[in-house]
């Protein structure tokens, strides 16, 4: 069942279930209707002939989202007929869920059942309690990956509970499974106790080969990520702050290849200190950048002041050598970059012409960036934003599949910063020198050189900073 | 990799993998010594080959378990030949787990992709977040289950932890899908503390419409699963206990219907009062038995006495009502029907013989049962046992898939009894009068009308008591 909520619909194209009263009312006034109010209808399929009633989904092209109110109105007004819901694409997608479970092998027997199930897989299961590690050869650990979430802040929603929040953690499943071959399950918390949330997870880890922490809300995230690390013996990973940053320094580096700017040598301000602005001046200074100047509500961060959550604090310690004080625009006075993730409309056309010749804004406030590229096309050397309709996307996606393939296979303890710098480094090297343009920084989600380039240099990582319990046979 | 315990080897056909040094033996020599052996190669691939060595896997059968030593052991006594691991049909079906999660769909494109993730699926989460019964349409709750365990009672080995518990979880997960439809994922938690294992499965609920309690030790298990049922509003069922109970009682109704005697007329002992010993008593009682006698390492259990968990006090006030004192040979006298799910061995050829005209016996202590048929089968109207290797296996395979997959379609709120007692006469109904035979009681667990007849009249106890928070279009 979809939801009846017509404001909500977006796509161009709607499916209408209705049930029509035959004796009352016949389909082809109910077409003639639709197409009075602006739709077209491109199908019909029956689901279901009665005696006195039929059962229909009519799906209707629209060219303005507002046209489906209007058909549905009319619709519930006429007499015999009753509109059983309107759903469109996005929705008909979501229906039951986007993923299974699903068995590798069919049973086909009672021989298949006792390999499987009782009596012998008693022999497996005591392979592992003889020696833990067979866990990892013998059940999903391996390939296995749990997506959790409290539900705090989930997209640009924020706090929308761990029951809506499914949607996003099982399309991130798809994305594990479709991408890199990864097993990911989505698991949303009924708690925003940052205590419940660690002990939680640590209690469902020995299933997962690796943890996914997902949309949750700043600062809670950093110290249940932090405890986790120390605590659990696979890979912690919040997507939020470490996907981010990884898919932000892959495009720094290619945008600074455009600009011919070494690292080293820049200086970048990043807007929003929450959980993606702290991880990605994290990875920035672990690149080695030396002058990285952090903004948030409260102005510049500068060492010593008290900001209000440790976090910051501790921030301010490692960046601003110089102590610049004051607000945006004396930050980006002489910047090289740009890297908001803040909100809407931060960032002006006045402060970008006050940084320093060649200036590189990445506006990755969502659903709406720091400033549109219309406003600063023609004085920005390179320009990223969070969003799929403008030219370099800074998406997610083009790590967390490939990051965790990598930790997987090698059966990394933890993902490193060595291991986040090398999937960067990755991600950049897909888009070769003579691909490389302003408009093309970061390769597409779909480019299949993403995970291979990725997995390998990570594993290579890995191995090298001694976190690999496992070398695969390639590395061998 | 598998394991290398050759020690644990059942099946009849092993795989051996050996890297050969080229330079110092050839594979010729190998296959010699294994034929010498007494094993049968069956089939060779050859894994990799290099300038100094090569992998090979030799597939080889063998009469008894005990030559795959006697190869292996002479295998490694040779220069030049490494065995890499041992592995058996059951380990290989292992390897890397035995379920995986998979997408629903594949996304093609940028605009699938904004379907099922960034941006637009945020219409779907604020559906859900605007009415959260819209859960049960847009994501897996439907149509999921977490099989849950804390591995302290797993099949017959104990407390084996919850990493050595898996690969039964992931067996269930593989008959929940193939036999009922039914996602499921496995869940082992790494505690045993009966508050923290309540906390943690209400915690991760959200994600699931169902949880299946398994393989959890008595008698936190009766506390974990009152609770659970009290505070969650998805059906909670352990299936040790109720799945056992269920398929127990569906063997006594036809084991009944072949002697001509009515359960409110029958006496029945049941020997053992742990998980499944409680749940059989409690269905009996459910279904009208009224004399019901427990016994357990105490003896029979008798209202008034004080014994060594408040779930025993409790179960004697409910049941022997003529108050019999003494040990299970005083209980058996004049009784029709033995339930042992004790331990091997406790049941005597004389006890049965001071049973009451035609008795019943269901001797399903696991590995071994209570007496072997063998020993009775001269002077029992019908016998079963938990095995599949002699008649009328009382397997929970049987009920666990097809319980849930009507629970899950109806919504219900719990699993009841009156819905157990329809799982039972659904099971109990398959086998049609005419082919009811004191060897076939119960259907395989391959029977495609098990989980259709079960589905529908647990169905219709759920809708009859009011536990459907939703009425599938049949029932309507």
């Amino acid at each position: 069942m979809a939801t009846n909520n017509a404001q909500g619909l977006g796509g161009n194209s709607v499916i209408l279930r209705l049930d029509i009263d035959t004796a009352r009312m016949n389909f082809g006034l109910v077409a003639n209707i639709i197409t009075s109010m602006g739709g077209d209808i491109i199908a019909i399929d029956t689901i279901h002939i009665g005696h006195e009633s039929s059962t229909r989904d009519i799906t209707v092209n629209v060219t303005d989202a507002g046209d489906v109110a209007k058909i549905t109105d009319a619709i519930q007004r006429i007499p015999g007929i009753r509109l059983v819901n309107t759903s469109d694409r996005t929705f008909l997608l979501h229906l039951g869920g986007k993923i299974e479970v699903t068995p590798k092998v069919t049973i086909h027997n009672r021989d298949d059942l006792s390999r499987v199930y009782t009596p012998d897989v008693a022999r497996v299961c005591m392979a592992i309690y003889e020696d833990p590690d067979n866990a990892y050869s013998l059940t999903i650990k391996r390939n296995t990956v749990a997506v959790v979430s409290d539900g705090t802040a989930v997209l640009g929603l924020g706090d929308i509970g761990p029951r809506a929040a499914m949607p996003v953690m099982e399309g991130k499943a798809m994305l594990f499974k479709q991408l890199a071959g990864v097993d990911a399950f989505p698991i949303c918390l009924d708690t925003q106790d940052t205590e419940e949330i660690i002990r939680t997870i640590k209690q469902i880890s020995p299933s997962f080969g690796g943890i996914n922490l997902e949309d949750i809300a700043s600062p809670r995230c950093f110290e249940i990520e932090q405890r986790l690390k120390e605590e659990l013996d696979i890979p912690v990973f919040h997507d939020d702050q470490h996907g981010t940053a990884v898919v932000t320094y892959a495009g720094l580096i290619n945008a600074l290849k455009i600009v011919g700017k070494p690292i080293s040598e820049v200086k970048a301000v990043v807007c929003g200190i929450g959980a993606a602005g702290v991880a990605i001046s994290e990875i920035l200074l672990a690149a080695g950048i030396k002058e990285l100047i952090g903004v948030d509500k409260e102005g510049i961060l500068v060492a010593g002041e008290a900001y209000s959550n440790p976090v910051k604090d501790a921030y301010a310690l490692r960046t601003n050598p110089n102590r610049v004080q004051g607000g945006l625009s004396d930050a980006l006075q002489g910047a090289d970059v740009f890297v908001g993730v803040s909100a809407a409309g931060l960032l002006k056309r006045e402060h970008v012409l006050g940084m320093a010749p060649k200036p590189i804004v990445f506006a990755m406030a969502n659903p709406k960036p720091e400033i549109m590229p219309g406003e600063i096309e023609d004085i920005v050397a390179v320009m990223a934003t969070g969003r799929s309709d403008f030219p370099n996307q800074i998406n997610n996606v083009l790590c967390f599949p490939g990051i965790f393939r990598a930790a997987l296979d090698c059966r990394a303890s933890v993902i490193n910063e060595e291991m986040k710098l090398a999937a960067a480094e990755a991600i950049a090297s897909v888009i070769t020198d003579d691909k490389l343009d302003k408009y093309y920084i970061v390769p597409s989600v779909f480019d299949q050189k993403v995970v291979e380039l990725l997995r390998d240099r990570v594993i290579r990582a890995a191995i090298r900073t001694k976190v690999a319990r496992r070398i695969p046979k390639e590395y061998r």
